[in-house]
């Protein structure tokens, strides 16, 4: 297997683009990251996506967006791992390149949600659980979530607002990217107004939905001495249902591809500079601070209280804003994590910066911690 | 890259399951494959599915059926590529067998689509189609085909009934496969009375949706010198449009990538001893013939009519009754034209035994020839 690098990466905003098809969106985005990279011919294309059969009428997004890149006759497929298929994408795209059987590979990320009545962005969404076992009885996605928060705070005696830091932080922080959906800062009082989505997740503890793509251009390392590297990259699965999990309050598919990307890379988590974590609800990032190893158990909100999730504490996260501030355009938020933590590690992440970023974690959640795809980057 | 070997072969029937679920169906051609194989833990999972975000109100279908195959902690994602889902399923698990990456991987390719309306079915069939630019004007998918399918006749002077031996060949053949979802041969009385479904595509020239679900479990061909062997893999797309095809009558994609498995396995048409090729409707298995070099552009009708599409014929097609008999589930079809050729290559096909087969061609499309799989499997 070869090592594999970033040479390119294009992103469009996170916005409301009534004015831009899901087509548009994953074309500019994969431009972008072309142009980025100097590259003009592609050997593969891996397109993440969750909801565009429901939602905009269209599947075959591979050939879709093949096509309208000009590149007639290349190998091109859509991955869906609900939330997690961005992150799929690039997991298959990167074992495409180091292989040997691909040289230059585009792994785009899209989703375009804000255009269909709410209705049925939701029931979308719900096909990220178990239809048969767990959406029958009437839960939503983030009914889910809410069970989970629930338990953490009296299984560890906290309460709701002891969340706020991760808001806060990832408001503070989108609003140093232009990318971002929303950009501005919120304050403690604004977390604590923040009215009830399902209890006892408030409007701050869970990220909005948006439209827009990612994209990377992945080549040998070896062709890209100067490119940031990928020195890790695992996926695993949990139970489908959270109500199968051994625990509710454990992430052992986190655990497990987080130990194996460490493991690929040779470094722990005391050597992440960043950690892009997947903070679709706030619970979602303290669990994920502990399943790869920043926090003991129960410890994740702690750590957050403690500042250390902030730009210069120890592990920044969701330095750009995260799901939280930048927006969840669903299928395509793996590669805006990847894409964000490739900028980081040039230099490039503007106001957002991390001085001196070395390696970045970053890490992509489908369904309530059941797909989790984990990767290291490394500044060449 | 490794050479790949197909270990375990899983099927169910074709069938209106309505008593099964998506899941059920997939886990049950899982466990047969596996079994088959001898391999109780798996590396990776990969699964081809088309509809069932819509259909079956379920996405995630990659953790789904690693959940309850009880293979908690595997890597596993779906891939879609309309018609063309299993086949892309395929070509993305030999490669992570073929990288060293992963050393068990099993492949399922399910649909179920019989238990919605019509009009839903329809309506996410059509999602393999451009929505902006063919499905807008009102098109069906099937509609897209009577397009080409008139072109055809106009181009090359044939009459609508000269596709008869299409459909002859693969009822005949259904007739054979237990697993078929049409079990009774038609004469060409029949065809001739088809009625129409979208001028001039009758009943007899189009294949019926359906529910299935099959499945391969990959292993390095070094590890497994018994098992039938992938000798050639390869993907290509086309234009998503067929408006913007340079020549409407030349599958430029299935061309592409039997071009490239031809060269992997050092082989070409003429060492071919069946084809499981995707003859979802009779003009696809003509267009089918000839991008593959089985006849020269405007023969494929032709080789059909002088017999060598039988299963005594030059080149054997639709040989377990194809799409048009065992049946379509769209999303599942590229893994049971595998399976039938693994049979064919272990002289395990039962009544449908093409006697003495050693190489065996397999080409899975999806949309109008936008996404084209294209497999060659050769017996140990």
């Amino acid at each position: 297997m070869r090592e594999v690098a970033i040479l390119g990466v294009g992103q469009t905003p996170v916005r409301e683009h009534w004015g831009r098809s899901i087509r548009d969106l994953a074309v500019a985005a994969g431009r972008l990251a072309m142009e980025d990279a100097g590259v003009s011919r592609l050997d593969g294309l891996y397109v993440g996506n969750m909801t565009s059969g429901r939602l905009n009428q269209q599947r075959h997004l591979g050939v879709l967006v093949a096509d309208f890149l000009g590149q007639w006759g290349v190998e091109a497929v859509k991955m869906e791992a609900a939330c997690g298929s961005a992150g799929s994408a690039m997991r298959q795209g990167l074992i495409g390149v180091a292989s040997g059987e691909m040289d230059a590979v585009l792994v785009i990320g899209v989703e375009k949600m804000t255009e269909s009545p709410f209705s049925e962005t939701t029931a979308a969404l719900t096909g990220a659980a178990d239809a048969d076992y767990e959406v029958v009885h009437g839960v939503t996605f983030v009914g889910l979530n809410a069970l989970i928060m629930r338990r953490y705070l009296h299984e560890y005696g906290y309460q709701q607002a002891d969340f706020a830091p991760f808001a806060l932080n990832a408001h503070a922080n989108g609003a140093k990217n232009p990318l971002a959906l929303f950009r501005q800062p919120i304050r403690e009082k604004d977390y604590r107004q923040g009215r009830v989505v399902a209890d006892p997740i408030t409007l701050y503890d869970a990220s909005p939905i948006g439209d827009g793509a990612a994209a990377l251009l992945l080549v040998p390392a070896e062709k890209a001495p100067q490119a940031v590297r990928v020195i890790g990259s695992a996926s695993a699965t949990d139970t489908l249902s959270v109500h199968d999990r051994h625990d509710l309050l454990w992430l052992a598919a986190a655990e497990q591809s987080a130990q194996r990307a460490y493991r690929q890379a040779g470094l722990g988590p005391n050597d992440m500079d960043l950690f892009e974590a997947h903070d679709a609800f706030s619970i979602m990032a303290a669990l994920s601070l502990e399943a790869c190893g920043f926090a003991d158990r129960g410890q994740g909100v702690r750590l957050a209280q403690e500042g250390a999730i902030l730009p210069d504490g120890r592990i920044p996260i969701s330095t750009m804003g995260g799901l939280k501030a930048r927006g969840h355009p669903v299928g395509a938020t793996g590669i805006y994590q990847l894409a964000e933590a490739t900028l980081q590690l040039r230099d490039a992440a503007g106001e957002a910066q991390i001085d001196g970023a070395q390696v970045a974690l970053a890490q992509n959640i489908g369904g309530s911690g059941a797909t989790i795809v984990t990767h290291i980057l490394q500044r060449p």
